[in-house]
């Protein structure tokens, strides 16, 4: 069932390895099939280099698992609150990369510094608020996604497909499964070069908005010009 | 003799190198069989790549070789000391990892700064004080393990895997050699992480204690559901 | 058409991503054939993965595509207008690469610090002024390379092979592609040395003017005697 | 004509690049035969892909070249040197790694921190003057070997296996070409991990004279008990 979502999630998950983003199992990646309502996500634990496409698991967005052996992802209900909240999203990607994860436990938002965070990011990457006491204490992996919704009240998620949850580490989503890890990247990217631009200048350098605005558009704006126009072949 | 151990240290001594933990011969790992009482060690000053499991040297609780035709590492005293010492654990590894020594030089311990930490240890990764001259002088690989052992007395090894000795680096422990090697590798990323935490908010945001005892406890504690339950097969 | 150009170009791309200059998507090379008027181009947004020589665009002076079924990079009139401007060039290189762009984003440019910088570049890293609204709103891409044009007004392209604009990143140049990527790598370690130097030293230390003129003109000089003499064997 | 030092010194300059000490050509390795009074070294400005072992040039201690078609390192009077000044060396590598480099600089000795630096120098990692300008007009690289010996008047080479040449980068020297390299690559993680110590402790731990004794003797003083035995076999 779904096998194409289960490798396409199994491969982003390998991704998220292949570029750095994650050590030993602090990662995980999933796709959604909206239509079906079902969620593919990586098992809890699973060492990377022994997860097969098989492994992966399915769930609904109740978060019932409907196919699989293993135990989904404890990030799982954190994942499908994101799905029900953002409903433009089919992929969301979590770990914790170091220099986003430096941001996160700072509880520093990362201001758009160059074209660089302006080409994915359309602002600051924002960052969640601590969850409290009783939401840790019950329904965490929920009340995590929760906390991101909450913050995202006035975002688009694909405008900003990212965020900072205070003290733990970076979410990131896109279209697909393959879009959120490139995404969880390229905020990995833009957090590092915002943390070696935050000491060359620390009362910061004003990145002109029109700046911001050109970039972002240009990539994801309706008159985008960026990559190659749809229907063209190589 | 113990040749499954001796495969599982050879394979933890590469692992270090493979997660870019040692630089040149600065590592080592060792097992314990703690019923024959026997300790299976890396070989001192010898190249990772030449290593074979055949060169693993045991020894037992008393420092006396049992096999091997090589010299034990030179930290073998310490690590005998640290089996002494901690009944539950069951393998160690020392690195000169780069930000774990950054921290160990600055006699800085790492406070808990997120959810990374949290997972591995229940508080701060602890630094002992410097070694005495007289400590130094004589016995200097025993009295390592012993200000290990003197700074761990209110703390529980497996809940804190991991020290910073002061002006040298980090050492780690688990239940297995291999487990020693992930957290050796966990507290090498912690390092890291709070190196710009501390960088973007010298002040130190504040985690709160009931969000590391969540993460700690999903993972390690009476209830956690974190990975696979035992018994559940591929 | 050109086909021992787009050999070049397609390598210089491809030498962009091994050199770990390029994430994902953010880079280009191009080279120009001076005589025929011709630039050979990475195509916009296409994986480096799956770009062959064959996908290299080419385009004329005025921007006109001659070859090729793909759209050029969207950076295509920032490096018509750099071959236009300087004559000496033909390659070019432009990166999102992390330390160059920190120092572009912090809108500082690099002082010669040290004889790596020497090596390469006759004084500073230049950076430029933010494109102002307009020259953002229309024809942005032409506009980044008139501020470069206008910031190297006084300075020889060949003595300073490579820029930061402000808020973007480095673009550099060189005889031929390749060399312009060697400049960019060139760059890339230049900023990151300086980074950590402005740390240990936040002061500057005052690297002598004679150093900086031995090192560039040993290497670049009349007299040059770095590397192998023309016409020497091996 | 000495294929066994000039297999040697390939391997030993290919290790520059493998350790990620070199980039592009900025860097090289010789060894010496003292006997025959001869050096073997890099080519200038050769790409390592391309070097094969009989590229090394031959050259005798008074810098006349004596096999070898191609021009030796342009860095060659200062190898010539530094053989002539330091009788117990064998071998010498140059390399401009990021960290050495930023010391070097900055012109700030490397103090010691911890016992990473104590296993292999036994005290400060020292930095020579800037060169005047007469001194670099006029045989430059024989005078960058000769601030080098001026430097080390009251140390021995052994003792510190390496120098930073200010506002330029490391030197770093053993008994063999291998050992030469092996202390460029301590150097470099060294220099990394020195400058995160200062930045968590800027006001300097202090590391015991004591324990930075007993660090470098065991392993390179007369009851040294680091490493293997000579005639022990594996």
């Amino acid at each position: 069932m779904l096998s194409e979502l289960k490798e396409q999630v199994w491969r982003a998950n390998l991704d998220l390895v292949r570029f750095g983003l994650v050590t030993l199992t602090f990662g995980n990646a999933s796709g959604l099939d909206r239509k079906k309502g079902i969620m593919a996500i990586k098992p809890s634990g699973l060492s990377y280099e022994k997860m097969k496409p098989s492994d992966i698991v399915l769930v609904d967005l109740a978060g019932k698992r409907v196919e699989g052996r293993l135990s989904p992802s404890s990030d799982t209900p954190t994942h499908l609150e994101l799905y029900r909240a953002f409903r433009t999203i089919g992929g969301i990607a979590h770990a914790h990369s170091e220099h986003a994860t430096m941001h996160a436990q700072a509880c520093r938002e990362i201001p758009c510094l160059g074209t660089t965070h302006a080409d994915i990011f359309n602002g600051p990457v924002p960052v969640t608020r601590f969850l409290r006491r009783d939401e840790v204490e019950r329904d965490y992996e929920l009340n995590t996604g929760k906390v991101i919704r909450e913050r995202f009240e006035k975002i688009k998620p694909l405008e900003r497909p990212g965020v900072l949850v205070a003290g733990h580490g970076p979410f990131a989503w896109g279209r697909t499964p393959g879009e959120a890890v490139e995404n969880c990247l390229a905020l990995e990217k833009i957090a590092k070069i915002a943390l070696g631009t935050l000491f060359l200048n620390p009362s910061g350098p004003l990145f002109p908005r029109y700046l911001l605005d050109k970039h972002f558009q240009r990539k994801h704006g309706p008159g985008a010009y960026y990559g190659q126009k749809k229907g063209e072949k190589r």
